[in-house]
């Protein structure tokens, strides 16, 4: 559809497509701009509001569309895949509908919301711990015996196609409103959101902006597009209350479309992702898990040039545990 | 439009007119279709969520169509109203729109976020003690010497036909999807909301059963309903945490509507209310406050014949305050 992206591991069409196979089971979560935001930051501020997706996070829209993608044949190994969380919960779901096995490979750590939440789904859960263990060496030793196909959380061109039918919705009611989206924000672990999003929204606006929302101290993704290569960020084995967002580098699949697609990066402090979802508890009636509301925390911090733009803004998810949850509203 | 409603304190042509005159101003909320409620309760369920409303709860719609309807002469007086809360906000944001004076009588037990909000509103709050003081009587020696308009919280043509522009949305968006509403759950304290839901549902869908959801105790609405005259609950001196849903008896106004669009009560225990609470923010991710609940509670509870039918519930606000909330979804 447009030049400027015929040449990368994806494009328009392989959303489309996504978007016609997710469309039975997903949620079209509906695009919202909250006057209450509108006045504090002075411009016009639509949010995606993927908490409301299926599963409480974008990540099944990714999954489903990865599952359906998978030959018969093959389905009866099942599947498998490593996640802190949301990713697990994805597959999970997709699986269940689909009516294949799978098996979850999760951090020691991870928010025990999140690892309740997979099994519910009728997932296996495996944990690893974080710091001593290989997950991907986990998950292949899993999967080999039983002719299972791995599920990578951001690096597959058919989980970023899934991804990127939340930002196929956004340039679709963008448009449906007569509006351009002038800015469009998305937090970044391996990227595949941000690059099935950008994907989507750069084919039908090529002029809109976008930019890549990173805790501050995890931004391998801002550092990788200052340096026009993949870079590791610099937190060392440190810890942000966005669990979420802890990948070490940008994925190869989404780095090469998010290295073309993306403009710059912004971070924002664990004390201002913790603002952000309390801001979003209080005023905009949202629960927003703190790797959902990087974005948010990064507009309301002045971080993002709002001047006279229409600014989208992604809420990749809402799963938090209810104790952090409420530490942070208090 | 209808025959049974023609006869009625408002109809469906003052509906469309309080959706024209808000319209600028209002959220146009969505029409949500979880699925994990769908597949939790075996039917299509429907939410209107009203916590995404300007203020946090629907009571945006009545106050700013009350307000509009002062005339030109009269607004110098400014507006006072009472209200435990969604109301206060209502009209306090209302009079911050049409640049009107407003005062507002509060309890002296109301939530915290909600007296802090209502002075965020601009408007001016004076506390009374819900037990040894009559809040009318304060509210008429205020407005008296101002020449202020008193704004009812339920009690008003104005205000009904206000509330009811969720009721038409809800009416457009399932004629959208091709679907009738069967059923349709709104909460009531003093009746205002599912008045104006019940004319607008009906106007459209005649055959619709709409139920009003109380809390345990505070059913005057549904011993009304049987009694065929308006009773008073018999919670007596007792609490709730459903502090937005206390009136004593249905409106005069609001009764002659509902006792002949309405099907019946039905009721959900506190714990009922908080398991709801803490539902909507597991799997909805929604901030739902216990008022706003209700009818929720009453459908998780199994208190609504959903067989084979299309149910809509609606979520009347998200203001609840943090240590409470904290509270109910751990």
């Amino acid at each position: 559809m447009t030049h400027i992206i015929s040449d990368l591991p994806i494009g328009p069409t392989d959303i489309e497509a996504a978007a016609r196979t997710v469309a039975p089971f997903a949620v079209r979560t509906p695009l919202l701009s909250p006057p209450v935001l509108n006045e504090r930051i002075g411009t016009r501020v639509f949010l995606k509001p993927e908490m409301l997706q299926r599963t409480g996070s974008f990540k099944f829209r990714g999954a489903f569309n990865k599952l359906s993608s998978i030959p018969q044949e093959q389905r009866g190994g099942g599947v498998v895949a490593f996640s802190s969380g949301n990713h697990a919960q994805g597959v999970a779901a997709a699986a269940k509908i689909l009516n294949m096995r799978a098996t979850i490979v999760m951090p020691k750590d991870a928010p025990a919301s999140k690892r309740e939440r997979t099994k519910a789904f009728g997932a296996e859960v495996v944990l690893y711990d974080r710091h001593r263990e290989d997950r991907e060496q986990i998950a292949r030793d899993i999967a080999g015996p039983r002719g299972a196909t791995l599920v990578k959380p951001y690096d597959d061109p058919h989980v970023i196609a899934g991804q990127g039918t939340a930002g196929r919705e956004i340039a679709e009611d963008m448009a449906g409103l007569g509006l351009a989206p002038d800015v469009v924000v998305a937090p970044a672990s391996g990227g595949g959101l941000i690059a099935g999003v950008a994907t989507a929204v750069k084919a039908r606006f090529p002029r809109a902006t976008l930019i890549v929302a990173e805790p501050e101290g995890f931004d391998d993704h801002g550092r990788s597009l200052v340096a026009g290569r993949r870079e590791a960020h610099g937190a060392g084995g440190g810890r942000t209350i966005c669990d979420a967002l802890m990948a070490l580098t940008p994925g190869e699949i989404t780095f090469a479309i998010n290295r073309r697609l993306l403009s710059h990066g912004v971070t924002a402090t664990d004390e201002e992702v913790g603002a952000a979802v309390a801001f979003a508890f209080r005023e905009l009636k949202l629960v927003v898990e703190p790797g959902g509301a990087v974005g948010l925390a990064a507009l309301l911090a002045g971080r993002i040039d709002t001047r006279d733009k229409n600014v989208v803004i992604v809420l990749s998810g809402g799963n938090v545990d209810a104790d952090l949850y409420a530490k942070l509203v208090a």
